[in-house]
């Protein structure tokens, strides 16, 4: 996203300008001498800057990518940690490994099961958030000028740990399907690179997934092609009504030396809670020893009492009583926003309802989403900007809606107010 | 610390070849494509490979840097996460700023009040452990080939960043105060170093403590020749019977120009526990903003629930009543080594009794302590050998005792147990 996004239009209107003063951090823009040149120059987060409007009293912010905290099991996680023996809450203050503790790392593979992947405890790396899983990948693997495929649009925080390694970006097409693969040979033979980075299963941003037969064919390219393969799935579970395909991870049997050239990327952020940090990597032994040492120098391991609350949770089943609840409720949530935006955007909006996640990813006709973006504001409503997620801006007319975080009578309201601050923003 | 160290003579053990076996994480040791140069040879943290050895049966380990479990607040953190309403404890699921719980930073700037330092709540960057904080320092100022100053011996994690950053890394001598100021001035001149790491309060592994005028005459010189003063102070709070003097940090109101060149790195691993992963920088916000920027593609903040449960600790006045018996309990276990020493190691060590903090730190005469381990942990006791603390192996005959861990009796018996291994130990 450009700066013009954070500040272009908005210093006139005398209350967000008040609410920018009153909870951004304060940072001086001088340039400054000891920052190295990665880290000089490089734009924050763009949702992150957004988030500063949420709080402005009666927002309706579609724009977050949050799972919403009423949908989080609080009593039972706050019961299982008053009823753990105290040698075991005391145990939960330690030292742990790198990789993460054992218990937790069972349960881990137990879940992992649940999405067609076979592992064993120990060939799993316990992340603080699959997040920081892209920027260990990206420490361990890129040497600067390597260049990484990536699915447009996509990830802008995977795209910054991937710029910040100095990698180049090649971003491909994608379809309703998701990643489209007719270029993807090209692709690999041209730009020679070292990873492809994928969200295949109700994708951010596109709430997009992509069907089994071109996980395969994806997933024998790269192999054919020496090119490691990255499958972030957060979402995964995360299903309406059908379940989606297996994870490209679980195909890497069937394709001769897939299994030095896939990792997969897991979260309990969207399905338990973000607040404990909880993530897990699966992929070769080199790659996750090289993880590892990263990791060591970093934060030396996940937190041991949420690592310890987690495994509880999943090993009393907690998360499979969960889970339907989450399921229905997104479903709902999807379902309504769709509905709302075909009465009220009709033949000025196009999209297709998400089957899972937390996203629907949409366009407009004729309307720069980011001046958009200032009109829907003052009308007390948000999104994201489209160009927020492509590695080089492709179509200003797009925009990411999230329905996670609104009941039905708010997305309602939230869609009266697109409706009306589309129709007084001008056009491109 | 080389590779014989792990290996040399134990397999000829059979229970510790066992005990190997069964505690390592396994992972292939080819070359591998994927994995980047940096990594690729990248050794593991030596203290942490020692680990496997020390749930051996009836082993008494000094080799950690771990507090003692049994010292840790344990009841009262599971009391106050009992008691906390539900509606903050959901809350405290929730993501959070990269820059951390307002709570927390609140009492994590009173915390540093202590130490001499004067803080906002909103300057302070919460870490997930302050060894991220090191990593995330050498992430945002280190370019390939720039320079960091040491002292020697130091911290191996932080070489470890240091290193992966692609940084020269020159050393400087320390002595019985900490580190030499002589050849500092010369040090800048010559090598230009765009920053120093420095451990100055009961530093690891050394326990020295730097005195007030070095502190200020090392800040004043940096400040001259424009280098970053890195002040890691894990263990501060941890004296026995004076306390330390001020924060290099907090002398930077008294030097013009000093306020752009320092960070300090506090922890709450040592005085809280190590398991909820908590830490947190002071330092310009320049530096502090790029920080936030790699923490955001990293971990994205640190766990909120662990966050919320610190904050509730601190603020109920919890550590004010539990450090004067950490002091008192680590102190005794301090007298006690330096005591077992003396009488059963006599002439053969010579070493400066600890005034603070988790070490002691020796030297033995004509024994390489390489070697002297492998007898040592034959005889079931254990140490880290000194040359994993230097940049460039310095002096074989140094090593590193943690007392923390043990009571008394079982100081004593790892006296014994030291003195028997190292008379029959090889000499050089």
């Amino acid at each position: 996203m450009n700066t013009s996004i954070r500040t272009a239009g908005l210093e006139t209107c005398g209350w967000t300008e008040h609410a920018v003063a009153s909870t951004r951090n304060t940072y001086p823009m001088q340039t400054s001498f000891f920052v190295n040149t990665r880290y000089r120059d490089a734009p924050g987060s763009p949702i992150r800057e957004l988030n500063r409007f949420t709080h402005l009293p009666d927002m309706l912010s579609l724009a977050g990518g949050y799972p919403d905290p009423a949908l989080m099991d609080a009593q039972a996680l706050q019961r299982l940690l008053v009823g753990l023996p105290a040698s075991d809450f005391a145990a939960a203050l330690k030292y742990g490994g790198t990789e993460g503790e054992e218990l937790l790392r069972l349960e881990l593979a137990k879940l992992s099961a649940t999405r067609g992947l076979r592992t064993m405890a120990t060939d799993i790396l316990t992340l603080s958030g699959s997040q920081q899983g892209i920027d260990l990948l990206a420490r361990t693997v890129l040497n600067e000028g390597d260049t990484v495929l990536v699915e447009a649009p996509t990830y802008p925080a995977a795209l910054s740990a991937f710029r910040i390694a100095g990698a180049r970006i090649h971003q491909l097409p994608s379809d309703q399907q998701g990643l489209v693969l007719d270029g993807l040979e090209d692709a690999l033979i041209q730009h020679r690179p070292k990873l492809i980075y994928i969200v295949p299963t109700f994708g951010n941003p596109t709430g997009r997934t992509l069907p089994l037969e071109r996980r395969h064919a994806l997933l024998a390219l790269a192999v054919k092609y020496n090119c490691l393969v990255v499958e972030d799935d957060p979402y995964g579970e995360l299903w309406f009504d059908v379940a989606p395909p297996p994870a490209i991870y679980s195909l890497r049997d069937r394709i001769r030396g897939a299994e030095h050239c896939c990792i997969y990327l897991g979260s309990l952020s969207k399905i338990v809670a973000p607040g404990l940090r909880l993530g897990w990597m699966l992929g070769p032994a080199d790659v996750r020893r090289a993880c590892v040492l990263a990791k060591q120098t970093d934060d030396m391991h996940a937190s041991t009492l949420t690592q310890v609350a987690a495994a509880h949770y999943l090993r009393q089943e907690l998360l499979a009583l969960q889970l339907p609840r989450l399921r229905a409720v997104y479903g709902a949530r999807a379902k309504s926003l769709a509905c709302v935006l075909r009465e009220h955007l009709g033949d000025s909006i196009a999209f297709d309802e998400p089957a899972g996640g937390l996203f629907l990813w949409a366009r407009v006709r004729g309307v720069d989403t980011s001046h958009w973006l200032h009109n829907a504001i003052r009308h007390q409503v948000m999104f994201v900007p489209g160009n927020a997620f492509f590695a080089h801006p492709t179509d200003p007319c797009t925009l990411r809606l999230s329905f996670a975080g609104l009941h039905e009578e708010q997305l309602l309201q939230a869609g009266k107010r697109l409706a009306r601050s589309l129709s007084s923003a001008e056009p491109v």
